[in-house]
């Protein structure tokens, strides 16, 4: 899967990255963009609203992936069907989006708007997944813990797959992460 | 214990909050909290460095009763730990103070701003309470998602407390959310 290598859009958001991490996000035009790319702006807004959305234009199937899981997964008791979810939600992040995860998070990170955005976008993320298990039966007030749980789980499984030198695959970690948690509470 | 109901500092709070509620925290100036207290702004700045710490004033007191806790109990265990932990936090809100929180959350998610310094105060609770947990041999990563795990519980058990026409005491509802989240991972 070349997915960064081909295709103007793919050009595009190289380019883009590349820039916002060298001159800073805010600092960074689309005409330079474009150039950066050897593309035109008129191309740019073929594929992005905006700068920004470069950065979280994979958001909905993102999201969808912790959707998925739930739909597909027989499980009845709230904490498998969380883990089905964070198991398909996992499935996005593969070895080819690796390098482009770990430079989009130094950008965001240095960005308080993108920050923001991307906390309204997790947060975002444990609401559907809350009304997912509700649909699923289980009470509001535990789907609303095991959700945030879940995601505070996928949250540093993130942190630990783009951290530099781990080469292990997103699942392995998120798994470990999973096991950990389980111990956590069986044996209070 | 009248705390909101004599002094200076205790005066100046209950006006801040008034006006913040009704016109907005962008909008209200210290000399209109002064003068709605009946109050000089001399007095207001020996009480407050501005007016964003009328709403922050107790943050240090509340983020040491995450430590207490922890410092206090002879627990073994991570998650016992982080239930001394949340168990001493819970000493903080007070029946007296419900009101209080109430409006300062109502003033506090009308501001983009605040919410930040919010989830940045809430980020540290994570932070601080993490290094507590690996200080009494925790390791790392299972500190940190029993930290988080932890303050998770603890805010949605604050989101009930102030809810609209709740009157159970905090700890009663933090219990509460402790038990579900062991019957969560308890039955995988």
């Amino acid at each position: 899967m070349a997915r960064w290598q081909s295709g103007s859009r793919e050009r595009l958001a190289e380019a883009a990255l590349r820039l916002f991490a060298t001159q800073g996000f805010e600092r960074t035009t689309v005409a330079e963009i474009a150039t950066e790319a050897g593309l035109t702006e008129r191309t740019f807004f073929r594929y992005f609203a905006d700068k920004r959305e470069v950065l979280f234009a994979g958001s909905e199937r993102f999201e969808a992936g912790f959707l998925d899981g739930v739909a597909a997964s027989g499980a009845t008791t709230p904490m498998a069907l969380v883990t089905a979810s964070l198991r398909q939600a996992a499935e996005f992040f593969t070895e080819d989006r690796r390098a482009w995860s770990r430079s989009r998070a130094v950008v965001v990170a240095a960005n308080p708007a993108l920050q923001e955005r991307e906390l309204h976008k997790m947060g975002g993320v444990v609401e559907t997944l809350t009304a997912a298990l509700v649909e699923r039966g289980v009470d509001a007030v535990t789907a609303g813990l095991a959700a945030e749980t879940g995601v505070s789980v996928f949250r540093r499984a993130f942190a630990a797959w783009i951290a530099e030198g781990e080469s292990r695959p997103f699942a392995e970690l998120q798994d470990e992460l999973l096991t950990r948690l389980q111990a956590l509470l069986g044996s209070p």
